[in-house]
């Protein structure tokens, strides 16, 4: 057997016991009642940042929680940690991408029981999270706006998973040659059903939006 | 042998051929005095339009060509085949990153003796291309600076293997609340020698400087 088959042949068992955690996952969070939202976006492109708006704005009248992966630093857990919900940094060293395994591991340490969201923040990498089902009940691509409008065609797969869209830093808009409509027309080749919101993490421009999507998924999820 | 065990084995037997590759096409380069540059960068972080600029500022006085990876589209390709200078297209897949395979297979349909420099643009991602040797003579890594200044320390790996950090579209510095001295400050804890340069390739500011980076490089590898 070839190499290449060989890393086939492993890479396709590694998903499909992925598959199987991620399953029993998303079966144990329907049962409790907690939308689980995933995030993913290239580096930098403002998840934790929209993370930590949405942490402060549910945190008053919902139960949340929130993962992080990192490859270093557990920087993102102590900066969503002032928010007051719980927060649980997970560092994966080499690996580019959360596995259903590590978010399994990683409940052991919060009380995820009764809440009625849980977000996973996703190794900032637009390709290899695309393959892997975390047991989440959406996943949400982030794409900053300073990325070009692009970005859907080049990195496909990420965008064709995802249940919403948000295209953040729409305030530097005026200073880029990027067209916002191009982005949301290039997303829907890839995707044509997603829903799309522009929105500024540091504005807060768009927030409301995304709050009034979340409140009503997991409204959909109980019904 | 657990899943995992024989996972980490592949990985490390594909990791070692990928570097006996990469070493026979550094021989190969050095020996026909073509200066090899690899790009790495997060999607939307600017290596095309650096690239764009580069290819168009040396393509009057030096021989240079471009291979360019994508998971799809041969957008990159065809927008930097406008500098005049011989570009092809890697198109990967799947695949999250370039491999020297792909390098050498890409070299049979471009003229590559006698090229002064060659530039390689990876797929965009902060983490898996840092594994991998393209048998380049330099990893340049561009980090837009909206993509926020802790980057480096949550991406480590990509920034300690870089010869040379490219801070791109400084430009928009004035709109933001990242910190340049903040971002050079953490690149230099992953990689206390790295040369840095702020630029952008919307405006041209700093490209003079990595245009001189470029020639003194090459000057200094055929010396």
């Amino acid at each position: 057997m070839s190499e290449n088959t060989r890393l086939v042949q492993v890479r396709q068992h590694v998903l499909k016991r992925n598959d199987t955690v991620a399953r029993a996952l998303r079966a144990s969070f329907r049962a409790a009642g907690t939308y689980v939202v995933s995030l993913v976006s290239s580096p930098g492109a403002g998840k934790t940042a929209l993370l930590e708006q949405m942490l402060g704005a549910l945190h008053d009248r919902h139960r949340v929680a929130a993962l992080v992966g990192d490859l270093a630093t557990d920087n993102d857990a102590r900066r969503l940690a002032r928010s007051g919900a719980p927060v649980k940094q997970i560092i994966t060293g080499t690996v580019c991408h959360l596995e259903a395994e590590m978010i399994k591991a990683a409940l052991d340490d919060v009380p995820w029981e009764g809440l009625d969201f849980l977000f996973i923040e996703n190794v900032g990498n637009l390709v290899c999270p695309a393959a892997f089902d975390l047991g989440e009940a959406a996943k949400v691509a982030i794409v900053s706006i300073t990325e070009g409008d692009d970005k859907p065609l080049k990195y496909p797969d990420i965008f064709a998973v995802a249940s919403l869209i948000l295209v953040n830093k729409i305030d530097l808009a005026p200073y880029l040659d990027a067209d916002v409509d191009r982005l949301i027309g290039n997303a829907r080749r890839v995707n044509p059903d997603v829903e799309v919101l522009t929105v500024s993490a540091r504005t807060g421009q768009g927030l409301d939006a995304w709050l009034a999507w979340l409140d009503a998924r997991r409204i959909g999820q109980a019904a």
